[in-house]
């Protein structure tokens, strides 16, 4: 198999340094369920849900937990409480918790509550740029330097909030169509230099293709290096896990995915949900590669989500037609979980 | 990317020879739909609605299909029209018309039928091969030479029926478990010596994964050199399409899917449909590869299944979320289609 090279990371999380790639995992599954899949449902989760949600996610093994984000609570309801579901994991250990800022004024939000990292997107397209965040694309890198600022400021001792990038539309984009490669690099790395620690690359719109996903992540750890960051796929057409393969040719060790594939983008239409955490991580535990997560658990917690949104479709092929007979993920096989 | 080397095969087609691999097509797309996907289906398709199916799909540029399988009708009531059906196609020079077989008798009607080739279920699981055909794996390969001798005998000029087989649960079995991957290969020498044309693996119960894909495949082309075959991926864990960029990696180029999604094995509890046409074309051609098949009739053609067959689910991403704006399919690019 074409195992990708053992790329050793180390992000800073407040407190500790984590390390992927490490002895325990091969490759962080990033969960986005309760920030890109709520902001995508019309029904508000109650706070306690979302807290119940997210134990479920940490209790079965995932690691990085997107738990909302710092928008403003006309535009996204859903994400109203954010601040009070990052409090009930202030003392968590077992998990990064992130959330997602447009812009500083969230940010500052995101540092009072006290996350662990936040994650800031950035339009590879201008008219997505502008739907999206109300900003251009120049503007959504100026509020990268600020908000690398605001973490510096904010830095006590070896605690620092993590500063992520993800570049969205980066496969393609439904009001412009293709977006010329060039673009998505230039982009991520201005959002290198303005300071992220990494830079992601989204296919927000469910546009990507293999050959792209190989030649676009590629040309990001050329250029990037240490700050090339990972993958996230939307299913749109159902290319998600064929990406992820692709992906892992190409050496990304990071995977942002939905349990239950709830998720989409509202401001880009026609764009569908996530990929499935469930499939992603049966997908790399056959394959031999240690995720930290029990996938009996992970389809277990499919059931707080069933009972706090009843009626909304939950998406995944595993959890349909179970494990296979003899199945043994490597995370057991090799004392990853 | 990772294009697969433009490996020239000739099919054996009644009356000419057909290039796979050539300027006109990258990769075959091999439609085993009114086969695979009836006789997992409980209605009976009308005869008259099959040749309409199957009519769109070559009109949309697929030039091979499966039109049916020759077995005993009281089994699969589905199949029991498989000679007429063939018989609509008596004259069709757009397309290789194939048919399943699973022993002499069958081949003897599918010869009698006219069908360009059949294809010969042999299980590597010695357990689903007694419940998916009576026999014995060693039974099954008798049937293999038997049927060649049947062809052979048959054979006028260069007009001669192709004998392809196909290793059903060679990725793992729904009642054994995993399937050592010695037997599949084993299995697969013995069809190739017994006179199989071509042999392919088929993941019957959608327990394979990537890295899995990319070793056997590479180990049936290193054993059986030009009669290594193609890839039968089943949906069941979403695992399909990813298997698919795993099995152009290693050097496959004709794949078997289904229109809709429909389909699946009677006899492999748990298990689901085949990958889905339309998903499969859109990642080819999305990729480069070019396939002959233009999409927006491929996915016309299932209103005919629709029609006849009310009720049923029809799968598939790209379908529902249409082609993406500034789409541009790399047969019409480069001339294929």
């Amino acid at each position: 198999m074409n195992r990708p090279a053992a790329r050793r990371r180390t992000l800073q999380v407040s407190g500790e340094s984590r390390v992927i790639g490490s002895d325990r995992i091969d490759v962080l599954v990033s969960e986005v369920g309760p920030r890109d899949g709520l902001q995508n449902v019309a029904a508000v989760m109650p706070t306690a849900a979302k807290i119940a949600w997210i134990e479920a996610l940490i209790g079965a093994g995932l690691s990085e937990i997107e738990i909302g984000s710092f928008v403003s609570p006309k535009r996204l309801p859903q994400m109203a409480d954010t601040a009070a579901v990052a409090a009930a994991f202030a003392d968590e250990t077992r998990a990064t918790i992130m959330a997602l800022v447009p812009n500083l004024e969230g940010a500052e939000r995101a540092s009072a509550a006290g996350v662990d990292k936040v994650t800031i997107p950035v339009s590879a397209s201008r008219t997505h740029s502008l739907a999206n965040i109300g900003m251009t694309r120049e503007q959504a890198i100026g509020q990268v330097a600020a908000i690398r600022a605001l973490a510096d400021a904010r830095a006590t001792g070896r605690a620092r909030i993590g500063v992520e990038v993800g570049i969205s539309t980066a496969f393609g984009c439904t009001m412009e169509g293709p977006v010329p490669e060039d673009d998505v690099i230039r982009l991520a790395v201005a959002a290198a230099e303005a300071g992220a620690d990494v830079v992601n690359l989204s296919d927000t719109t469910g546009m990507g293709h293999p050959a792209q996903v190989r030649r676009l992540f590629r040309r990001l750890a050329a250029e990037l290096g240490a700050k090339a960051g990972g993958a996230h796929f939307h299913d749109t057409r159902g290319q998600g896990l064929a990406n992820v393969v692709a992906a892992l040719d190409a050496g990304v060790v990071t995977f942002d995915s939905s349990l239950a594939g709830l998720g989409g983008c509202p401001y880009a239409p026609g764009a569908s949900g996530n990929i499935v955490t469930e499939d992603l991580v049966f997908l790399l535990e056959s394959m031999g590669l240690r995720t930290g997560v029990d996938l009996e658990r992970l389809i277990a917690a499919r059931r707080v989500v069933a009972e706090a949104l009843p009626g909304e479709p939950l998406y995944g092929h595993v959890a349909e037609a179970g494990l296979p007979k003899g199945f043994v993920p490597a995370s057991a096989a090799r004392g990853g979980a």
